[in-house]
């Protein structure tokens, strides 16, 4: 069971991306020192977002299924680096024998600490079903932080053609719609951003926004693979004792 | 078993290379229309190289419990991103159910394609076990195709440097490494240069090598995803039926 699961393919970029980050959080200098991670890319996941608002069909059955063959396969931990399936993340942890590692609350545990002690007012970036779902909003209530979810006149629609032009494999399109995200939040106040979707770190290093932007860019991705990490470091899954 | 299988980890970043030529290369606007794939991502297998060279321990039982992994899951071809593993692509093909694409088959059946009909002189650049088992070479031969195998005075130490900085993590170094195996080939008349290590891509494409070399790359990795693909879409396999 000393391995990672990633239920993946929300989108398969965004799978890349995340396995990407555990490497380069894993310290290695060879393949052997890596941690072992089985990952199920199941792009046909019906739609989260879609779901959630009430236009598309329910993906839970196909969420719990991959959950299931994670579980069968036999690994410690699970991430899945979607932050929208987590509107059914008590039905998958139910039904997982091994603990899942919640992405929003990873991320929303990261913020003090990305801010450096600063004030935060932290705008949320996310798919219109995420931020419907409301599990970002209750994770930084319960951590009393200041917030806003961007609507029309602050951006939502630039996010959503961000994600989507990500996912169609357009990057320099979707970095174009993250920069006008950030150009619309300006008014808000904003000192923070969450990119509480995994597809937004993407257009976001497309666009190069990490190293210009005033806002404190926080990935949801990067903070769930940290998390992961942690987790599997802790439990020695780097030691190569699954080969004996 | 409408899913593609991968056997990788060997290392980490040549797998995640791997899955973002899938990517790539699969016709797709959103998430749905892309394929599945299981990734056994199992950095523990042995040294390839140095357990053909007689200097390292056997990972036949490993790569066969990855094999295993896979078919237990349920998986309908399997792509191995890592070239040296081929030395025992015979008893991993006799041992799984699913097709294994060969890697280095793959690769040497793009090379007449590549070269637009021009005469080729094609330097293998691989790990030292991978060259000593041959299976280049064979390959080669079988299509009548003119190769040469670096040693000390045209660039093997060169290889051998940019593959265990693409492991370690250090793309800067590997690129370094890459462009001082390309600068020694100069002398040989190599027309062409089978990138035949995973890791050698990434390595290529930290240094920009694909935009300014005279020589045809042929990239290993890239020619074993292309078959990969081909073989998926052929089979419908990002038609979403495997959610009913």
């Amino acid at each position: 069971m000393s391995r990672i699961g990633v239920l993946g393919g929300m989108g398969p970029s965004a799978t890349v991306d995340f396995m990407e980050k555990i490497i380069q959080l894993t310290p290695a200098t060879r393949d052997q020192e890596h941690l072992p991670v089985i990952v199920a890319n199941l792009p046909h996941v019906p739609d989260r977002s879609s779901a959630i608002l009430g236009t598309g069909p329910d993906p839970l059955a196909a969420l719990l299924a991959g959950i299931d063959l994670l579980n069968d396969i036999g690994v410690g931990v699970i991430a899945i680096p979607c932050n929208s399936s987590h509107h059914w993340y008590a039905q998958m942890a139910a039904r997982s024998r091994a603990p899942l590692i919640h992405i929003a609350q990873s991320c929303v545990a990261a913020i003090t600490h990305s801010l450096d002690g600063r004030p935060a007012r932290v705008a949320v970036l996310a798919t219109r079903g995420a931020l419907a779902s409301g599990f970002y909003q209750q994770a930084l209530r319960a951590r009393d932080i200041d917030f806003l979810v961007p609507d029309a006149a602050t951006g939502q629609d630039h996010v959503d053609a961000c994600i989507r032009a990500v996912k169609g494999g357009d990057m320099q399109a979707g970095a174009a719609a993250f920069e006008r995200a950030l150009q619309a939040l300006a008014a808000t106040g904003a000192t923070a951003v969450i990119m509480g979707c995994t597809e937004l770190p993407i257009a976001a290093e497309a666009a190069h926004a990490t190293d210009h932007t005033a806002m404190t860019l926080v990935d949801s991705s990067l903070e769930l693979a940290r998390a992961t990490v942690t987790f599997a470091l802790d439990k020695g899954w780097n030691k190569p004792t699954w080969v004996s």
